[in-house]
């Protein structure tokens, strides 16, 4: 099968013909239909400091997957050939799909283990189920497990572009009353669609509105701070974005309104299937661009470039 | 009775004869055994922004008591004459004890209600009780209610001169292995006293030790971001301390190790209550500078002056 492989730092994903995988114990063989371009593909791919991710060279890249099993291995008689799942990025041995000693889903067929097979509802679409093991993933768990979004809260969204938009979109159809902030006028629009009580530029336009929890996509140091002095008492504050790693904060409002700061990272399989759970009811659709496997090379290089508006997603067959 | 009350921003506290109380129904009257002099005395009676706290005046002060119960109102027979209790300062309508409508223990005697009475162990010298009531309950709070400092934890404290010096003997005491920083070579000097693993001028130096927790009693803004750069992964730091109100943190621990961030203020009579059943171990000792009811006045001039090291007590009888 024909696979796009890194090779090392600062050189083009190679297409080379690999042997297909055949499922040992504890494991499963995925078919993979779609198959997510990450802009973490470009930093893997240009920074040297990522190398000791890739102790064994070359390796199939590609972590957000969603396909079928085609082969089950001794011991996960549990899934059977034709179960559609989704697999979240991490194992329990520190790597993720795509690095380490775990080929990913630049190629047509993968390995997978109970550390990251999620049943994929037949309601929800491979695309999406491949768009949810990553950007959703992350944009889930800091929305619902870091922030604890419950209904009828009160909710700022900061960032509405990519995980923001997901993260909203989440907070929504939850049934929190949600509040976005975003920088781009054009971004601003996608409000309605989204489903936001309001928008605004900064979140400090919603000091009046007792907001419990502000979840921060954008994370330019300065939305920390807008952030800390919207929140009401005993609110929330999650930080995921990583647009500038400096924030300078009053402690005073941290303090007064005994307020919680709380970093998010990623996010684990039960949140995967809450976010498949939502994507049933076919209202969580955020932007996606679909490609083939033969355009990955080349959605790589328009990420790099910049200005890319929803995720690529490469549709095999 | 004589009681020392509030007149006015920047006028000395009057030495007024004042009725003595009587108990109206819901409460009982204390005969005040120990109060406490603290520095937000010294900012309510220079600071014009604390007008508001006072709409009737004069008010005596006092927020930190203990004593004995003397008259029992209609609805109180739960309590009985003689019976010690300490003072938990904040009532439920979100007054404290000498502020608002609520006289405080500058005084022989005072109002107190179900908001704000626990019961003082007979081991808890009365002197003790009173300290515990706002330094004692703050120091608590933030350690083990905000923090969940619990036995086998690791734990850093940031600065062990007054509310730090309790909590870190309080971290102690429960069981953590508790690590200090201070600044004052002649304060570092206490680590023996309260039982520290280790103590440095920067808890920085600690960074190996994979503490679980940090509650940061000085709050110089350096001081938060030294937390955040030293915590373990999943780790907490509590906010209390107010030295300088703006910190400049680096978000990429923040995000990465998932940490948490939480400000932490004051406290409520259940912390009363676990700081009483610690102190009755004899180990929890803060220095005090034992005085009298005609010192209080002098007291707050020094503590405007500072340099103050311990609690000013002042004894009744």
């Amino acid at each position: 099968m024909r696979a796009w492989q890194f090779v090392g730092t600062n050189q083009p994903l190679e297409a080379n013909e690999v042997p297909e995988p055949h499922a040992r114990p504890g494991t499963v063989v995925v078919d993979v239909k779609a198959a997510g371009v990450c802009h973490s593909d470009v930093t893997a791919l240009d920074d040297p400091g990522w190398m000791p991710l890739f102790p064994t060279l070359p390796r199939t890249m590609g972590h957000e997957n969603a396909g079928v099993i085609s082969e089950v291995g001794e011991g996960m008689e549990h899934w059977k050939v034709g179960d559609r799942v989704g697999l979240a990025p991490v194992m329990s041995d520190g790597d993720a799909l795509g690095y380490g000693q775990w080929d990913g889903g630049f190629a047509p067929k993968l390995l997978a283990t109970d550390d990251n097979l999620v049943r994929l509802p037949d309601a929800v679409p491979f695309d999406l189920g491949a768009m949810a093991t990553d950007a959703g993933l992350t944009a889930y768990h800091a929305m619902m497990t870091t922030g604890g979004c419950k209904a009828g809260m009160k909710v700022g969204v900061i960032g509405l572009g990519g995980l923001g938009y997901i993260g909203a979109r989440v907070a929504v159809l939850t049934g929190a009353e949600v509040y976005g902030a975003e920088v781009s006028p054009t971004t601003r629009e996608l409000a309605g669609e989204i489903g936001l009580a309001d928008v605004a530029d900064s979140i400090t336009a919603f000091t009046d509105k007792g907001l419990d929890l502000i979840v921060d996509y954008a994370g330019f140091g300065t939305t920390t701070a807008q952030g800390v002095e919207t929140l009401a008492e005993f609110g929330t504050f999650v930080q995921v974005g990583m647009g500038r790693l400096e924030a300078t904060i009053n402690t005073y409002p941290l303090i007064i309104k005994q307020l919680t700061i709380r970093g998010s990272k990623s996010g684990t399989k039960e949140d995967l299937a809450g976010i498949y759970e939502l994507m049933e009811s076919g209202k969580l659709n955020p932007p996606m661009n679909r490609i083939t496997h033969a355009d990955i090379p080349g959605a790589i290089d328009k990420l790099r470039a910049g200005g890319v508006v929803g995720r690529f997603i490469a549709i095999y067959e």
